[in-house]
């Protein structure tokens, strides 16, 4: 070759028709539970307006939006003065108002405010589509990555965390993966900052608390102390967080011996127990365990929290949401309440392939093919290869007579499952000679038992 | 409100759920077929290197490309007098390294060099993704937009080209659509270009008669002339693009009359006349005609090219195509040929949504609703409901205890099908009372009935 070999950008992926076949098997069986559940699919662009973007992410999320260049004189209307300076944070709002989304959450609550007159109320949503994030690339970790978000939206009955965590279990269930699903909530958090006496520190607590699985608890104590919480309230916080019994005994031991002096505590441990007693007569797969330690980093939950971790492989967890009072908030409507998990899908995907959970005809990709003999076989075989793909069985002819070893080598390698030889004899006898590409076994059999076997 | 109310960057669009109902039905149908002929799905990143992009689709398509801002301090390495210039086409170089695709056809072809030894020829892919391009927004043109491909490459086998046809073919019949599909050849372009003494001009007379559609012979004419055709090329090229009579008669006249002196232009006749002899004992629903005047703009078109148009509407084509000998030479692996047909999803929206061409139940959402009677009830549904979706049927519980007005207000709104009600009567009894959204039946019945019922 004369050029370079071409790439992509780094952090970016191609998928080859394997991983496509296991990817769609993902998203296939996340979006059959969606729907029998009653989420209805929508979609959203993948640029949005800056301003829709920036100040929902912190920071940190700030520089990682990935802008798009506007079009035409960008620069004419900076003064020399400040094109000089290259402060590059200035130019930005002459260079770009767009950027690619960021998550799926931000484009949602934009979605509800700005169609408030087209849907109606719960709002139960999924959706599907990637999201970009300019994050260091790494093992595991893409700049383009694929969400697979619900949300009821405009609703407080807890029956909807309840649908949540049954629609978590369901799609694990199915996927033939094991999990447990860790629930909490942020009222409770708040009532245990409360008690402790650091309320106006309770995002410090959760953030660090959130880290517990990841850095351990020597780590998190060190950087609540750093973030102003006193000595005493780290201590009073440690046998809350280290609880132990089942999901009740922890919430009568809260209920009354730790948080009858916080209001919004008592509040969070009565949807607990409410929630609890939902879910126990619903013979889950996997039983939500009460885990106070579950923090989540994200602010803007404010009650619920939820998350799910594969128990067959030590990773982040699978996925992931909470219930929201104020989501739409930042885009002018205040006071609709919401519930969303989002499924991470190609940590999933690590996971499954990993563990060999991929289903065998998963990765069958076409039926049956057709060697090609020649022009005179070719048009013997078009009206057949017809009627089989009418019933629904996916069938190709090679499209070149080359040598079969060639075409049996192509077959193999597309994992096909069954080769027909249509020949002289065969045009004669009116059959057809199945190959099972599997067992290697041959017969000769008609077309309407080909179909038949096929099906 | 007491923010204006967000928007989306112009040229995009959100989809709601009644809308994606739609679009999925054509997704889905499109991609059965394509399964059923033996395309394997792929997926390329929405990113590209720039590299990769431009110069590819013409100095208008350089232009339209959308190009991400890089991070960190691109300025940084830009002296001063060339950023006092603000010579936007020298700073994008350093502003931007990357571009969003701007069709699927550039980044396939970039695909198969860059994993040229993971995948197996021919190599038959489709690929359903979103597109951007900065394109003056208007009425039906967008700047993000879903384009569905197929390509066969590494094959010179015209039945490549006559399954392609048969998918056309194949797509319409089931999404319920009439059309007429063209074909031509650029070989016989070539040969007509020869004989009529403008060989070097090709480029410029296939661009011209592609316009011949909209804006007619007369000024496809004006604009040979501009273009430095000869007069006297012009008035022979007449004849030819208006001869009439079947496919078979007019390849016997430009073979025996038209193009005997021209080598590439028999070489075209002889193309279409044997894909005319595969396609006829096919029974297609649409009976594929030869069109002397289908040119197609692209210039990378080699053979057989492919256009398929709405019967039912007045409207630019929903589908098109052809063969290509060195797509792939762009990126340094030549000779390699390969056949590709792309579908474009929004027009065939618009022509399915102004026919009234969606099933009515594609149109569905849930099919069952079960109403909120409160707390006791809601712990009735639940593992009814359990039951009732693992045998695969879409069913909800409203989530709050509201006037059953504002709950039936809610399914209707949804297009939800059937509605569920189980009061202290029916637990009592044992009983469901099912009523038809529809028709306003009613009807008790059991758990098992109910399930028989709505599958």
């Amino acid at each position: 070759m004369a050029k370079d070999k071409p790439s992509i950008p780094k952090g970016t992926r191609d998928f080859l028709p394997g991983e496509m076949v296991k990817r769609n098997y993902i998203f296939d069986t996340i979006r059959n539970v969606f729907l029998r559940f009653g989420f209805m699919p929508i979609e959203t662009p993948a640029m949005e307006q800056i301003s829709t973007l920036t100040g929902k992410y912190g920071e940190e999320g700030d520089r990682l939006l990935f802008r798009i260049l506007n079009s035409g004189n960008y620069l004419a209307g900076v003064s020399d003065d400040e094109i000089i300076k290259r402060d590059i944070n200035k130019l930005k709002a002459s260079l770009s108002d767009k950027g690619l989304r960021y998550d799926l959450t931000v484009p949602f609550a934009r979605f509800v405010v700005q169609h408030l007159n087209e849907i109606t109320f719960p709002f139960k949503r999924y959706q599907i589509q990637p999201v970009w994030r300019a994050d260091k690339p790494q093992k595991g970790r893409y700049r383009e990555f694929f969400q697979c978000d619900i949300d009821v939206i405009g609703s407080n009955s807890l029956l909807n965390e309840v649908e949540q965590i049954q629609i978590i279990d369901e799609i694990f269930k199915n996927l033939n993966m094991k999990i447990v699903i860790r629930i909490n909530n942020r009222k409770i958090l708040g009532g245990i900052a409360e008690v402790i006496g650091e309320t106006e520190k309770i995002t410090q607590i959760t953030i660090a608390i959130d880290k517990l699985d990841k850095v351990g608890v020597h780590k998190v104590n060190e950087e609540l102390a750093v973030k102003g919480v006193s000595e005493r309230a780290i201590r009073e916080l440690q046998p809350i967080l280290s609880l132990s019994g089942t999901a009740e005994e922890k919430l009568n031991e809260l209920e009354k011996k730790i948080l009858p002096g916080s209001k919004i505590g008592r509040k969070g441990v009565s949807e607990m127990k409410s929630l609890f007693s939902y879910l126990e007569p619903l013979e889950l797969e996997a039983d939500p365990i009460l885990d106070l330690t579950l923090a989540r980093g994200l602010d803007y939950y404010t009650g619920v929290i939820i998350e799910a971790n594969s128990t067959e492989m030590k990773m982040g967890s699978l996925c992931g949401g909470g219930r929201y009072d104020d989501l739409t908030g930042i885009f002018g409507l205040n006071d609709v309440s919401g519930v969303g998990v989002s499924f991470g899908a190609d940590r999933i995907y690590d996971v499954m392939e990993k563990n060999g959970k991929f289903p065998e005809d998963t990765m069958l990709t076409t039926t049956l093919m057709f060697v090609n003999f020649g022009e005179k076989e070719e048009k013997f075989c078009l009206p057949l290869l017809d009627v089989i793909r009418k019933s629904g069985i996916r069938a190709e002819l090679f499209p070149d007579k080359v040598k079969i070893k060639k075409q049996m080598n192509y077959a193999n390698q597309k994992n096909v499952g069954y080769v027909a030889l249509v020949g002289e004899d065969e045009i004669k006898n009116g059959v057809i000679t199945l190959k099972n590409m599997k067992t290697g076994g041959q017969e000769q059999i008609t077309l309407d038992e080909l179909i038949e076997k096929l099906l």
